[in-house]
């Protein structure tokens, strides 16, 4: 499709009233799945985050990194382990789950986005003592539940300009690392920084009334709707861990929380520069 | 046309470059012409001044009010005079010009730039002693010429968040009222500033090889070209001064002049955030 | 009278107690009347003004300008009509008071500080959206009612060490302009800047016992006091309305409204610098 | 004489050019003689600097406090020695002047100034290591002469709105304390401080033509013109100096120095807010 | 001992705990004693403040100085009275010990400071009206109960990076002068100041359950215990005074007073810094 | 061996003058060796750098991680290649070494400052765009020669108050990542933030007269008697790169750089804060 400039302008101006609302503003992306796997869809990711941090709009960046954690157990001759959906970490796991996303998923992202003229920083749980947790329950190993958010790296690293780049390790007081679920840190952090929006990226359309039919998506839920809809099971299986982070962000002062669905090019950009937006939004 | 939601993220990230480009950086924009006049096309002229402003650009709006002089100089029963194309204007006319461009044009525009959510601030050149001039030649009575800029308070409203939105009278140290040509204004307030682009709003195409055939548009002219191409009758007649303010801006440090055509809706947008540009660029 | 220096130097000490009283405080000054047409008053009260900002009073000056509106009323042949006071206000009208004000008188006070070394920027209501009205009453077409007071603006102006001078015209939300009596908008805008004192410059002494003998000047009255000295008659006819300015100003924390004689020269430093105050004081 | 209002008002504006003109300049005044040991005379002093301040003039007292020194060597059964005017200062008597100059005459000035609403802190050249020095001569004992001038503490104390008051005691690098000369140690400091003004009060008229005619007193000296009106005989004896001390600090750019008459109340504002001044100005 | 570079090292990192605790504290030291008159102990304080000041901790050092005044007095030819040990205070006396502390020993202490490579600013009561205060009785003369402490002074001093020395005279509205005892003013002040310690040297081991027999210190006393040690005759005689300055400290919201032994070399240094402290602390 | 409190605290005053030295300026450490092995070496090393840290030396830790890196190629079947003493690098191992040395060593270390209650902050060359390089030599694989320094982010760290803790690798323009020597960048990052201090730790007592004895270790070597030393054979092997690195960074601006042995207990500490210092001084 050919566009003319015309056209074009009215587009910007179109995002006006988004840039005006969201100016100043914190929003959290929890960064994962296919958009993390695709390299056009990461290449989209990447230029959305620079875009909106150009506007006026600081963007903290939360990842996780499943499936390259996978394949370095999977080199080092171990195999992963999952108990009621959570990896199983014993002290080599949580070893292999720091070196693999602080050390080469985080640093990557930082690094791409600097190749897309943004400028990052990479932190992880550890650095200024950001992510303070325990253990969660002795049969998970080292999985750890979140106790303390410590921001001030996180502004700090806003206030020079730097987008925050985080990997959700933490440590107890002793200095044991733990590996944390990065839906569950990003809401923690959204909250903890009063963050505007937290936008979790997802490989589904988002909920849906019927999950065979990506036509009756729900495009918003109130909190107060969700014991219902779980009691319906309309909220089931893997959407009952992201409906209650979002549940949880929004519980500690976070304004939305949105579902989107990563396979679809920009929909972080869909999502907060559109009226439609691009998902479910929990508020 | 309808434009899907990915289209529209495509063309957000288009303008990535052309932000990045700009962020931080002063624009100088002549606002004129039927721009001014025609209600459509003054309503994208604020939009795209807002927008601009929100991505980071600091936009300083000069402004004439030719035709609403006229008006009122009829109302009260006094007529036009123009010699050389420059208005005679005598004590009784430097009044109305200070009356109707700094009471009325000016103000209304700071009142439409709000409306647009902007926050805007009118200033003439009287303000802080921002233009003083003296007397160009007794012929044209009021007509100042330029001696200096006082820029501080152009400065003062750009670091407080305000669009700074400029009427161009001045006095001379008596305090002497003169009306001043904004174009010549608007080209030194841009050098004053140390501004990256003057933009001039005009109601020509640009600079035509063949002044009858707009498709000869030139798109981009060197200073050092400019006396062969007046020697060519390329350059003439209107065209000279609005030439002559570009190469003068240049001249003091302006990286870019531009003489855009204001009867294209949004072309201020157009200039600054495509490739092709809306006009004829001097450098 | 042949003043010598050691008689100056004690008169500049004598000044020492109010300077350190108003050091660093805000005193609005409604502006009006003879003070404002007559060359020498004029020049007096520019003069108390500079100095009163070099030894760190923060003066703001909201002016009127009924003569110079009705001036021009009549060169464009229009009558000026008066309903119980208030100026009845059609669009053609509310164009030429915003035209006159913000353009005409506005300006030419802050050219007249600069020519008396002061600094000064015109504001009128529209710029930062700081008067924010709506309709009075249909019967006076478009004059309009306080709504809401933007002081951000004055505070920047008087921040970047300028005198600002207000034309007292304000818009409702659609941007429709509103003429708005100038000793009211004083009044609020000396309640929102927190002042410390409130200067309504009239024609008159102050307030009498016996309206025609001016030996019988009331010096202070309490804002308790306002309700039986209307019902003696004692504030009456167009003490009415400054009076109650007065009393609105203190009741929204401004510590004190005065009534000064503005055909005294330098009645503004007088009333400031010395023990006896010129005119009646309302606390 | 009975000034009424409007003279007041008139004289507070005459002194509106001065204000203008040492707004936020520094002035070094060296108080001594009549000026400090007259009650009348030191309140005038005392409200001039609080006035002068509160203008925001930035004003530095150096004093100096000889009666009080030969006082108390007197108390203490010791005879003050003079050799070519100089005091001969053995370790007891430095003692006693670092304790009367510092301890009592300081502080006492720093008192009176908040007794007058003013703010003061009272420094010696110890304080800061403000004022380093060595041996002048043998001959005079413990007399310094001045090394090096540390301002940081003085530029801080006037930073922080306090008046500086400073005796003219210093330490070389060993830590022993010498007496200064207060006119040589104004000198270098209002050079140091890149003062405006250096004030030396005296008791006597200014540099007199004819010694014993104080009508013929010399305005104003070039620097060039010194040597000349000393061979001629009319800089001579204690006006040496006084002179060289003026000159010095002339040479190192402080503006002007000048010797006014201490015996006249008010003296520092009349030098410094009339057309006139008050003595002899060495520029 | 010889001492190897291991030992050293070790003994410094034992001080990291304390450092980390003190850092960014404000310590309010009353100096006096022996710790003042031998020259060794002298040089151990003066080392012991710059070190402390260098390592991020706020030191506040007051101090008295009765040996000096005495000797002063004595030299002048007038006798010290005591009454309940207090000095009578007559209006000589009064401007001896002005002198002698404002003039001499703070000053010197400055200087000593600065051939340590502190720096400091020595301050008295009446700088900044730093201490207000009344007639405690007329029976002791000029014997000033404090009112008042203005704190900015110290403040300022402290953010400039200067270490404040204070003598402690202080005045009343009128501006007479009283002496006031050391100890007490270092109370108010510290309590003035929410420093974290008030520490006072003195001539003593500390608080002893038997006054003859110095192994019976006691190291450490609650508030509340201290009228039971008053019963009990083992807070008695010169000892009450200190220890009712500590109580008043602690009840204004100083978070630990200790009397520390003056004759210990670097009793200071090892109070703060090491585990078992130095002396009997009052918390 | 015991050591009473007095000699505790004359040990820390002896450490007073280096304090003074240091205070503020920035120290480049460049950790690795045993004493990043060694779990006794490795708590005193970090606290150390607390210390220094608390009493204001800007410490920037830059660290290797050889051993972790082998021991890691190892568990996933790769042999670790060397040519001429450089790891040959392939597209695999340089992700190791990323993924080792920015994961895991780093992030180790800033956890392990933490439980030591610094505040620590790790880096890598990615973070920020800090180490840009290109290929030093296509035989080598991806080792990286730099060709800049973005000092910018560490600037930020140290001012924000946290211990930059730095890994080295770097990136193209490309963003193809490299595997960098750590004492090279520790040289090149110490020129860039103008350090005072390069510290390399070694395995090595320091350059040695005889390599084989211990007792002929050399001082202290100027830049400008290295190629001599080196003809001699006393520079040779392994430390012909380490004091080639020592002399790039003092020729680029750093004051000195020392080669320590890091199996001493607390060596930065003895090299910093006495007089002997730990091992041979280049400068």
């Amino acid at each position: 499709m050919i566009i003319n400039n015309e056209t074009r302008a009215n587009i910007l101006i179109d995002s006006l009233p988004y840039i005006q609302k969201y100016n100043g503003k914190i929003v959290v992306v929890k960064y994962g799945g296919n958009a993390m796997t695709d390299e056009k869809l990461k290449q989209a990711v990447m230029s959305d985050i620079v875009l909106l941090t150009l506007v006026g709009i600081k963007i903290v960046l939360v990842h996780g990194g499943g499936p390259e954690i996978n394949d370095m157990l999977k080199r080092i001759g171990k195999k992963s382990e999952f108990i009621n959906g959570l990896r199983y970490t014993d002290e080599e796991t949580v070893d292999v789950v720091q070196m693999v996303l602080a050390g080469k998923v985080n640093k990557d992202l930082v690094s791409l986005l600097h190749r897309n003229k943004g400028k990052a920083l990479g932190l992880c749980g550890l650095d200024g003592n950001m992510i303070v947790c325990e253990q969660l329950d002795k049969s998970f190993g080292f999985v750890g539940e979140i106790k303390k958010i410590n921001s001030d790296i996180i502004n700090n690293t806003l206030d020079n300009g730097y987008i925050p780049v985080i990997s959700t390790v933490g440590t107890d007081e002793k200095g044991q690392v733990y590996n944390i679920n990065a839906d569950t840190a990003a809401a923690r952090i959204a909250a903890e920084l009063g963050a505007e929006n937290l936008i979790l990226m997802t490989d589904i359309k988002g909920l849906l009334e019927n999950k065979d039919d990506e036509t009756t998506l729900i495009k918003s839920v109130g909190v107060s709707e969700v014991p219902y809809l779980k009691k319906q099971g309309i909220i089931q299986g893997g959407m009952i861990p992201k409906i209650d982070c979002c549940v949880e962000a929004v519980r500690r002062g976070v304004k939305k929380s949105i579902i989107i669905d990563g396979r679809i090019p920009h929909s972080i950009l869909i999502e907060l520069f559109t009226s439609e937006g691009a998902g479910t939004m929990i508020s």
